[in-house]
């Protein structure tokens, strides 16, 4: 998909780079002031892969103060980390002080201790405080995710006093449309959304039209329970609340589209054998890959190795007959993907909530009537084939088919009841999805297949 | 993840369902009015499997008339075909009338031709020509998901006369937040926030304050491109405009999660060779089951017939060195562990945007990288274990591990690139993934495999 825009960026993004070539500075910069924040931070980006940071900083430096701050919240950590190792003090401490407080906080986590200290040092006591809890709140915690910049409204205020308040107060939020009143004790007592005070009289009390049966997420809640709550109400914000139910902060609609990415990435990777990471596959040094990819491999290998082992027993079947050999790969290659499209099915049901750990039985139930309808159908294809197309007696093909039926039904039985327990296990359903599963199979398949040939054979 | 709210749910579900076995239908209703319409639907879902639509119907009529509608857009389609079913046609009427544009339009997609007749009938010729309009959008383009519903403002207003119309117009709509200004011709002029209304003054006019460098997306430009630009910018809503640039509707970031959902549910599927399907896997029967799953299989098993086909060709071989076969599954499992990893992460990058199309050779470079050092890390490990554990010679120590290395690489290789050829022929690169590839590896291992074995045991 070649969409024009993405086109007119790598044409800017060209041009700039050319621009600066030559020290045209304020050419380039005045190619980039009508553009988005998100697309200058792009562009940024490419020059510093293209020019280096010095080059670079000299084209941040001449942005306007406040675009430059948000183009600082667009760009990944290693380049913000990159431009800070940079720039002045003067300029460091300007940049976080005006960044809102979950981009602040997200920068802080990527910067090495010492700069930290140094930003920590020039705060307020009561902001220092603030920063610490923030960036004490584990990883993929609600905690970690949420701004403590919200629209507090007392419930005696009107409509009136209320959008006054927000009018003085809410210059740098951008999380306005959604504003929350809160009880003694700092509980949250309920919320009110922007719209519905702008369709409101100034006169009507807040008291009034604010809604008390809100949903709210506790800050130690895993992110991936957040963003579930994002799509199944379609909300814009959320608030977060501590253990005693007190108000600590707002998570906003548009983090949530980075986190389901980062959630479903870390599905596919884990389903494919892979170290979940965060990092882009084009942003990863060579040695990195290799240490995201190698141990599963080597993981699967040694059951890999263990099938061999299995194979290395029936030697003296092979020898007899060595046609069996060639659908081996027939019968486990049809076995793994049997499972590993049951074990998709189910890890994604999982994952949107579609099914819960409690439909372990219906899921059973499912799989082994599909499976037997599909084992039979084609052992059936295969029979005919073995027997017109390879020529093979009536014994080998009753083998093949009959192995066939038999792994077909257990590798869905099994793809789709792991990822069940590993659910009720608290274990991530993704790492029992396809190659962990398709090794299992294949055991079953070889022992499975040989036993039967000898059963069947009579050997 | 056992979380309160799902208990608290499960919980009425199974009160609900027991009061109105017992035809107590007043205190079921009054068990729902203080829950959120979302819940109230899933609710209603169970009723309807536990006892029936028409048991649900009559839970549903109790409900005031504006929750029921809200309830109504809440539920999945088959349910609201089975519910529209049931109900009178007055009552039908009243939801279509209510349900706000794009839901009532999701609806009418479900609905059988007869009864969407009889609705555009009863509707006045303008409407019922926007309704056509589009229905007749294609599946999957931003045109079906937007809605016509949006506050469209003068330029030569004031901030307080917009407010005052927003206050007359917008009590409906749920995209307020963001409003519109249109040119002579109806083309998009400018965007302006609520926010930014909210913190104006109320005779500062909207030309000074509105935002004339906004993204928009085209009517036929399809959604997974759409969710991308939602993502990429954290917008709440976002303009759609015809060829001629004309403002057609907008769409707003809680349709858009659903769509992300979606798209990856789609790209899972295709990885795991199913058919792609937005069915929930518990209310798909299992013919359909088996419908999406046995064309794949069958595919994938004519391709693993030709794998053993070609093992037949080496039978002379294999009945000579009978050890070679044991070492098969691990030299196959591996191949496509391999390039599995591989193509997930450049389908996945693709997906993200994090690579593109003009990325091919960084990508190739890469994994021909990683791909060699992992395979001579994994072989050297294989070459001790196959020397001193297996007891077995040089001869097929030196054909499994050199095998392993080819193996490897060219899966990575094959595994990076094919994706990467599917985006630019404008396939869906997820297609490329997984079982096909590993189809593929498997051909190539074993041929490799064998032919190395022939000649380094000269045979």
């Amino acid at each position: 998909m070649d969409y024009e825009k993405d086109r007119i960026i790598d044409e800017i993004i060209d041009l700039i780079i050319d621009l600066l070539k030559e020290k045209k500075y304020i050419q380039a910069r005045s190619e980039l002031l009508n553009l988005n924040p998100v697309d200058i931070a792009e562009i940024l980006e490419e020059v510093i892969n293209a020019l280096g940071v010095e080059t670079a900083v000299i084209l941040f430096r001449t942005l306007p103060k406040d675009m430059s701050v948000e183009v600082f919240s667009f760009l990944k950590s290693e380049q913000q980390v990159s431009i800070i190792n940079v720039i002045t003090d003067k300029e460091i401490h300007y940049i976080i002080g005006e960044l809102a407080f979950d981009d602040m906080i997200d920068v802080l986590e990527e910067l090495p201790a010492n700069i930290v200290d140094k930003i920590l040092a020039n705060s307020t006591k009561e902001k220092r405080k603030q920063i610490n809890t923030f960036l004490n709140y584990p990883e993929n915690s609600a905690g970690s995710l949420m701004t403590p910049d919200y629209i507090s409204l007392r419930k005696d205020m009107t409509v009136g006093e209320a959008l006054a308040y927000i009018k003085k107060e809410g210059m740098d939020s951008e999380t306005v449309y959604t504003c929350y009143v809160k009880d003694v004790g700092r509980k949250l007592y309920g919320i009110v959304s922007l719209r519905t005070m702008v369709i409101s009289d100034d006169d009507v009390p807040i008291e009034d039209i604010l809604e008390r049966d809100f949903v709210s997420v506790n800050v130690l809640d895993d992110q991936e329970y957040v963003s579930n709550i994002f799509k199944r109400y379609g909300f814009l914000a959320i608030p977060v609340v501590d253990n005693e139910n007190r108000l600590v902060g707002i998570i906003t609609v548009d983090d949530i589209l980075d986190i389901i990415d980062e959630e479903t990435t870390e599905d596919f990777q884990k389903m494919a054998g892979l170290q979940a990471t965060t990092e882009e596959y084009l942003y990863t040094s060579v040695w990195r890959h290799v240490k995201n990819r190698f141990p599963w491999l080597l993981f699967l290998m040694v059951s890999l190795m263990v099938t061999g082992l299995i194979i290395t027993q029936f030697e003296e079947l092979l020898s007899k007959v060595i046609s069996l050999v060639s659908y081996l790969p027939l019968l486990m290659g049809t076995g793994g993907n049997s499972g590993s499209q049951s074990a998709t099915l189910i890890v994604r049901g999982l994952a949107l909530g579609d099914i819960d750990s409690k439909d372990s039985w219906k899921v059973l139930w499912k799989e082994v009537r599909v499976s037997f309808i599909i084992g039979v159908l084609l052992s059936i294809l295969n029979f005919v084939k073995i027997m017109i197309l390879d020529g093979e007696g009536i014994f080998i093909a009753a083998t093949v088919c009959l192995s066939m039926l038999i792994v077909i039904v257990v590798a869905k039985t099994i793809g789709g009841m792991l990822p069940m327990i590993a659910k009720r296990l608290n274990i991530d359903p993704a790492l029992m999805a396809s190659p962990m599963i398709a090794s299992l199979i294949d055991m079953i398949t070889v022992i499975t297949y040989f036993l039967l040939a000898m059963l069947i054979l009579g050997i």
